[in-house]
């Protein structure tokens, strides 16, 4: 595969992950009597990672989220040479979700942005949970999620059926952590959000960056000194 | 595989994507209390792709939608001596799925037709869109739902997995935009129901074949010019 | 495998399906604001199927339907001689499973058995459809149930996959079809119902025999005139 | 795989399904308009042993249950002696899940702790069912999972798909049995739980060890004595 080419795939699937996942929430989510409801959104989100996976991860991997990226870089699975590149492709990918996601959303009469999809803490959490909550859940989510990555596809698994665990994987997070902080683990999807939505979304958008790649790198050394057992057991 | 069975195979699967997706918004979404809503429709739909996937799929390619004809035929995988024959089978099996969708139906005391389950955009739109957001999200979601299919049937992906990741693309798309034009991304799917409710959907009904073609045929252009490296690394 | 160990599976298969499919509707569908409603109850029937096919599906087959056995065996993938042992183990497998549901849900005080979970037409169908309707909506759904089966299991289809297919699928056939009949596709699934509540329920036992059997029928004979190369196609 | 190495990976993989698992009921379940009730929180739990099977599986075989632990030892595919160790891994998990879900949970305004996620029978049952009922409930549904796990793991069987067929499986025990238990089958989830809560919990804590422990030594004798051929059918 060339860089362009995979840079074409992490553009694509990270544009997919925000304008469906986002898309999900903003559009359809709070529909009278028929809304998708959280389990909706988990679901989309989930899917979004699913299809990708499926679709263009032969060409990229298929990270679509800088965490992802950072996490297998630190369990020794990627090329640091391309992290930067990586992450550049994902949050160019994701503000274009986010301008396609508002094309389509302000064609609705009485439109108005409001929070968007965007991620918060204290007052901005859906459920008004605090700074601490909001840390530990971004920390801890993204944790497991790199978890389930390093271990879904490990040579030694079927690799084949990682995308279904991986993108079921997301779909949990949200069903979990939607209350607490409106669910990010990724921080391109959350910049995607933030520079819509600006003001508080931008302030507190450290936080989305910060607490995903710490809990991808420390699952990249968890994974790496307590679980993968292939330098220790090579049969 | 001869052509009738192929065309038996477009015809089935593509009745029950309108008999399964559009029955169950017709029948179940709105039952009082417990009825399905938008999750359960948009798995519905999903569900109708992925079982004829696995039931028929090795016969006719499993496409039961002009857009993936089309997008397929584009990306260079499909014979453009059979996009007709097949165009044809896939009306044809809506028209059926929806005339079986009628007689159940009817059979309700008070039933009313309404407006079934047809496409439609401004004041057709489920929750009320614009045309311009309607032809962004029939364009933009068929563009992805192609890419799904050439990605995850590509000689390289695991595909026999392939019709779970595009039965649960469509349920992704549905579970994202069927607030915004009650969603296509299928003509025959949009003609079936346009034909039974008629006026202003028939009226309406151009854009749900132009924007799922062209959103269709820039995938599978994009697909080849940007993600799919089989001609240019053949390792 | 000895017949005595697949009329096992069939027993407990079938049990399962009516201890989790109609144990979630009889339990769970209506639970005040966190009840699972159509969705959870279409997906609990599905999974069971799902469940049971990985379970003892190597074993039996994993039919738990006579619907099933009868169109496996009018598609030429079954032996007539064990059809009706296979019957016999099916609707004591159902009556078990409604047996246990009944000492479940009994457990409850004020606990009246209702309707239960059995199907019905007319005054009896959830929402109140004709005869008609039912007839059509049975014979149709297992019609395109037995499709599924038939195809996914095909000996070129990624036959490892078909437990998934077949389980969705009846997942799909409740989402669409539970307001008109309450979802049969299956007499002994009615049969275990219709035995507990008893009068009208008896009275109208016929139609989910009567239906899922044609239907399955038909399905066979389909496949095999218009689907099934593999007489015509050796490749 | 070294001792350390399946115990840190029966640890994680229990802590994933107490935080996801019963994180999303007390999160996200009866969040207001958008919440994800007992399907969301269903098919959390199930999600969280699918996804942990196919991160961890490989290392430790992915219990995460002392029940799945017995019953698998009854069933002949465990070695004894680490049974208690992987009990006592599981437990501790449980627990630590537990507490990260309490961190998390406490930092809303308001928070009270409540019944958290215990289970419970007769006045603590969510429906108010019967010790009787609870009982029946726990030792079947959990005979069935192990079943599940016995027959989905099988050596003829297409192994690579358990965790799917497993996780889906105890997605739909709680589409059948929360409205009962608040669905157990898991004495580390209960003990987890219980802990917090005190009182009650703690003195019906028996059940949810007795009952689990129980259908899961039933289910491997069933499975050895009626389903399993491998002895007798070595074809």
């Amino acid at each position: 595969m060339t860089t362009s080419q995979r840079l074409a795939a992490e553009f694509i699937g990270t544009l997919w992950l925000v304008l469906g996942g986002c898309g999900s929430a903003v559009l359809a989510a709070a529909y009278p009597e028929l809304g998708i409801g959280f389990v909706g959104v988990s679901l989309a989100f989930g899917l979004t990672v699913m299809t990708m996976a499926y679709a263009v991860g032969r060409i990229s991997g298929g990270h679509f989220n800088p965490a992802v990226t950072v996490g297998l870089t630190v369990g020794g699975h990627f090329d640091r040479a391309m992290v930067l590149p990586y992450m550049g492709a994902q949050v160019i990918g994701g503000l274009t979700g986010a301008g396609l996601l508002y094309l389509i959303a302000s064609g609705k009469p009485g439109f108005e942005l409001g929070t968007f999809a965007a991620n918060g803490y204290g007052a901005h959490s859906p459920g008004g949970y605090s700074m601490l909550s909001a840390l530990v859940t971004e920390v801890v989510m993204t944790f497991m999620f790199i978890l389930i990555i390093l271990g879904s596809t490990h040579k030694k698994s079927p690799r084949e059926l990682a995308g279904i665990a991986i993108g079921l994987g997301l779909t949990l997070i949200h069903l979990i952590s939607i209350p607490v902080t409106n669910t990010s683990v990724n921080p391109a999807r959350s910049t995607s959000q933030a520079l819509f939505v600006g003001g508080w979304a931008l302030s507190q958008l450290w936080l989305f960056w910060l607490a995903p790649l710490v809990g991808a790198a420390l699952a990249g050394i968890f994974y790496k000194t307590f679980i993968d057992p292939s330098e220790i057991d090579p049969d």
